[in-house]
C-alpha cells in the first residue's frame, strides 16, 4: 500500500493574493516520482493554533507531512513554535544548530541570529551533504523553508532518504469526441479497472483533440491494461496525438 | 468583524502535481478587494467522502466557501454529489438548467449533457447577465468550475452579490536592514499595534533592499499608523523606494 503524505503551506502572504504559491508543484512531481499519494495541501495562516491544529489532524492522517514556511526570524515566523504546541514538546536552543550560526555568521553573531537555532525539543536534524543547513524533523512531520529555491533544494536533498517505493505509472491519451460523449465509456472502464484512477480533462481552445484522458495507477501493467481498454472504448479512430 | 471565507481546490490532477493550481491567487485578491479574510485553502482528491468531509468543517467555520474542481460531466466530477452528501440531501434535476442545455446543445442533446443539470436538491442558482450559466449554492457554498478562465469569469460575475464590506488596506515598506537586525523592532511594533497584521519577507537576490515589510487590515488609519510606526522603529535612513 502506496504511503499518503500531506503538505502544510503556512502564510499569510498566500491567502491575501500578494505572493503566487510556489512548493506544492515540485512537491506533487517529486513524491509521485518516487511512489508516495500526496492527499491534502492546506494552506493556513501564520498562526501557531492554527498551524498547531492543522498539523495534529494531518500528521495522525498521512505516512508524510511536509511544512512549507514560517522559519525565519520574524514574529510571523511561528512554524516551529506550532509544530512543539501539536506534539505537547517546549522550544529549545539547539547547540548544533547554534554553533552552525556562529560559523556562518562570525563574531557578528547576535540574538536574532541565535532564534533560528530554536527548535522542538528532539527534533532530528537532517544532515544532507548538498545543503549547508539541515532540516528538522519532528515524528513525520518535514519542516522546510517557504523560499521556493530553498525549498526546491531540501527536498531534493531529502529524496533519498524518502523514496522507499516504486515510482506511480501514468498513460494519457487524447481523443476528438467530446465529455459528454465519452462519459459513460469512461465510467464504464473505470469501473472495470478499479485499480488505477482515470481523469479527464477537457480543452475548449485545442482544434486537435477535444478530451485528455490520464491514467494513474502503482502497477504499470494495470494502468497498460486500462490504456488498452480506454482505446477500445473510446475508439481507435478518435485518438490522436496532439502536434504539441 | 470582517467575514472569513475558505476555498476547497478539489483535484487529482494539481495532488498529481500535472496541473499547477490557478484560481486561489484570483480568489484570494477579489476577496481581499471586498474585505472578506480567506483563512483556509484546502486541496483534495476527486473522491466524494474526502470531499464531502471537508464541506462539513469548512462550511461550518467560515463564513463562505468556493469550490473549484469537479463539475463536468465525466465519471471523475464529482463535486455536486459530495455537496449533497455534505448537507444531506438528494440529487435531482433541475429543469431550469435542463433546458438551458436543451438550448444550448440542440436536437443533439443526449443524456450525457442533462447530466451537468444534476445537482443538490434546493440548490440555489445565482443567475447573472455575464454569465450563461449560473452559479450554483448550497447553504454557504458557492460550487465553481476548475477550468481558470471560467472559474475566473463566474467569480467577477459574483462580486457584486458578495461584496458587503470595505477592502482592506495594505501597506508596503522596503528596508535595508536584514531580518535578524529588525526582528525585535517589528515584534515591539506588532504587539502596540495589534489591529493590524505585520509581514517580514526578506530577499537573498535585491541590491536595493533586503527585508520587505508588509500592513494589513480592515482600517486604514490603523495600517497607517503601523506603518509610521514601523519607519520610525527601523529607522527612516533604511527605508528605501524600489528600483521596480
Amino acid at each position: 500500500m502506496a504511503r499518503t503524505a500531506a503538505a502544510l503551506v503556512i502564510g499569510n502572504e498566500i491567502l491575501t493574493g500578494k505572493v503566487v504559491e510556489r512548493n506544492v508543484g515540485p512537491l506533487a512531481c517529486l513524491l509521485g516520482a518516487i511512489g508516495v499519494r500526496l492527499r491534502r495541501v492546506v494552506v493556513c495562516p501564520d498562526e501557531v493554533e492554527e498551524i498547531a491544529g492543522e498539523l495534529r489532524q494531518l500528521s495522525a492522517a498521512h505516512d508524510l507531512v511536509f511544512t512549507s514556511g514560517g522559519v525565519g526570524p520574524t514574529h510571523d515566523d511561528v512554524t516551529y513554535a506550532a509544530v512543539a504546541l501539536a506534539f505537547g514538546r517546549r522550544i529549545v536552543r539547539s547547540e548544533p544548530l547554534a554553533n552552525l550560526l556562529r560559523a556562518h555568521f562570525g563574531p557578528a553573531t547576535h540574538e536574532g541570529h541565535l532564534r533560528l537555532a530554536d527548535v522542538p525539543e528532539g527534533a532530528e536534524l537532517l544532515v544532507t551533504p548538498e545543503m549547508p543547513w539541515p532540516t528538522v524533523q519532528v515524528h513525520n512531520v518535514y519542516v522546510m523553508p517557504g523560499v521556493p529555491e530553498l525549498f526546491r533544494a531540501k527536498l531534493h536533498a531529502l529524496r533519498d532518504r524518502l523514496a522507499q517505493g516504486r515510482p506511480f505509472a501514468s498513460a494519457v491519451l487524447y481523443t476528438t469526441r467530446d465529455e459528454f460523449d465519452i462519459a459513460d465509456a469512461l465510467a464504464d472502464v473505470a469501473r472495470r479497472h478499479a485499480e488505477v484512477a482515470i481523469g479527464s480533462y477537457p480543452s475548449f481552445r485545442r482544434s486537435d483533440w477535444r478530451v485528455k484522458v490520464t491514467v494513474d495507477g502503482g502497477d504499470p501493467d494495470a494502468v497498460e491494461r486500462a490504456r488498452a481498454a480506454l482505446v477500445e472504448a473510446l475508439g481507435p479512430e478518435s485518438i490522436v496525438v496532439p502536434r504539441d
